[in-house]
């Protein structure tokens, strides 16, 4: 398999990564993963965009312009003939040594940027049964906007889902529902959407920005506001979404049934909306 | 120079840490830096036993047995012949492939150690002039007891210092100082120590357990009591401490002097009993 590593495609194999690399000793790094359909990259430009926003937020010079990351993810697509599938990219503030907190000085630094693909088709069964989560209390930090690979919060909560037998974990602060463990999350009540607005304690996650955009041109109410742990637990329908998830059901809530157990109406008709913004951008997809 | 890398002693050179390592990709790991005085670990037991305790929070199996990781440490040090140094070491969760946030099947894993030394001297005149900081809220996760590598809110934290041109930063949450980037924090007020209790706000430090031992020996009260960012402010001392930084004096709080800036009384005895702790399980240091 080719990956990229440091501006260039090499074999998997070949890759090493220092061990006072700053992303293996303090996370000190970010990430995006971007969804490929019929090899051709969906929202890469959101994508992207979020991810230099990030890097301006942790004082961070990538190792590309926009233009010449869309060239090496594209490098990357061709060489492992991705057609539907994931694209993997983190990029860390290099090697620095001795181990010092501090941020070395820009000019003593050296980026890490790695890429790399995986074949992913879409989970048509899972989109159309839903998933199962538990609710626990939102440990992370209160940066959560930062796509950073300081993930250590996201992986145990995803852990004590997983133990459960369930699929993922729905977060909550001071009984405000923030976002899940890998996903944003979103509820619907009387046909509108409510979710947690951007800010400080969710990622501004792109699927969800896609999925209101046709969800507002299809006449449906979004709105941007905090909601309980209780009117989750009551809302008629309930969705998670990511960029592997897309628009995905939550048909069970800590054991108890989300709106009879079945993907509901609403979702349905987003995650067909989605379809077609991916097939306006990367093609018709079987 | 040699490191461990895998509970065997190699070349530095030689270590290759994969891209999918959980620790590159999730900060899916802990570490522990141990201090050297002439040539022999000082309070090993006690950093062992908070990286066990770590991994249990964290269900991360460690790849050694106390005694065994001891006895691989001693090698390093004599390999690089150390003699007032640092250790520093890390665990991760091992390579996992293709990247998923689930921690994998216990049996499909196996953790990625990796051990090394850095030769630094007792900073004595920064012991004596003292520090000087800045405050800053809290930004980190609600689980500051475990020494993960996941620390992008404690680098994002020292930027902000170093960038003022200050050495540390001390944080707060609610008003409420909890410890800092990189070391506990105490204040000294009428001759009594006040501390942040331990607990999931601030990490157990043993460099402040000690300290904390010898004050109370010495007849020193010392309270585990929150306190305030304005009670910090009016200290007669205040103190960082870690395995590096010892019972560092902070002379100079957001440009406002503590104690008329100068190391006080209480803070000189606190490093005068530290150095006897050293002496008793290192011998004379000079």
């Amino acid at each position: 398999m080719k990956v990229i590593w440091n501006n260039q495609l090499v074999e998997r194999e070949d890759v090493k990564i220092d061990m006072e690399d700053r992303g293996y000793q303090f996370a000190d790094g970010l990430y995006e993963v971007i969804r490929v359909y019929n090899g051709v990259l969906f929202t890469a430009k959101q994508h992207i965009e979020r991810l230099f926003t990030g890097a301006k937020k942790i004082d961070l010079i990538l190792p590309f312009t926009r233009e010449k990351l869309i060239k090496l993810l594209s490098e990357l697509i061709e060489g492992n003939q991705i057609e539907t599938g994931n694209i993997y990219l983190q990029v860390t503030r290099g090697v620095s040594s001795p181990r010092n907190h501090a941020y070395p000085e820009t000019e003593c630094t050296s980026t890490v940027f790695t890429a790399s693909t995986t074949s992913v088709p879409r989970n048509l069964k899972m989109m159309n049964d839903g998933i199962k989560v538990i609710t626990l209390p939102d440990m992370r930090w209160l940066h959560c906007d930062i796509k950073s690979i300081s993930l250590l919060g996201n992986i145990m909560a995803k852990h004590e889902a997983h133990k459960k037998g369930k699929d993922e974990a729905i977060l909550y602060r001071d009984n405000r529902v923030t976002e899940c463990s890998t996903s944003n999350i979103s509820i619907i009540k009387d046909n509108i959407i409510y979710t947690h607005p951007d800010g400080n304690l969710i990622l501004p996650g792109i699927t969800k920005s896609v999925l209101f955009k046709v969800a507002r041109q299809a006449g449906i109410t979004v709105k941007e506001e905090t909601f309980t742990l209780k009117e989750l637990k009551e809302a008629d329908e309930v969705f998670a979404s990511s960029t592997t998830m897309e628009a995905m059901p939550v048909i069970e809530i800590d054991g108890e049934l989300v709106g009879g157990g079945n993907c509901g109406p609403v979702v349905k008709l987003l995650q067909s909306l989605y379809v077609t913004e991916i097939e306006t951008e990367c093609g018709i997809i079987s």
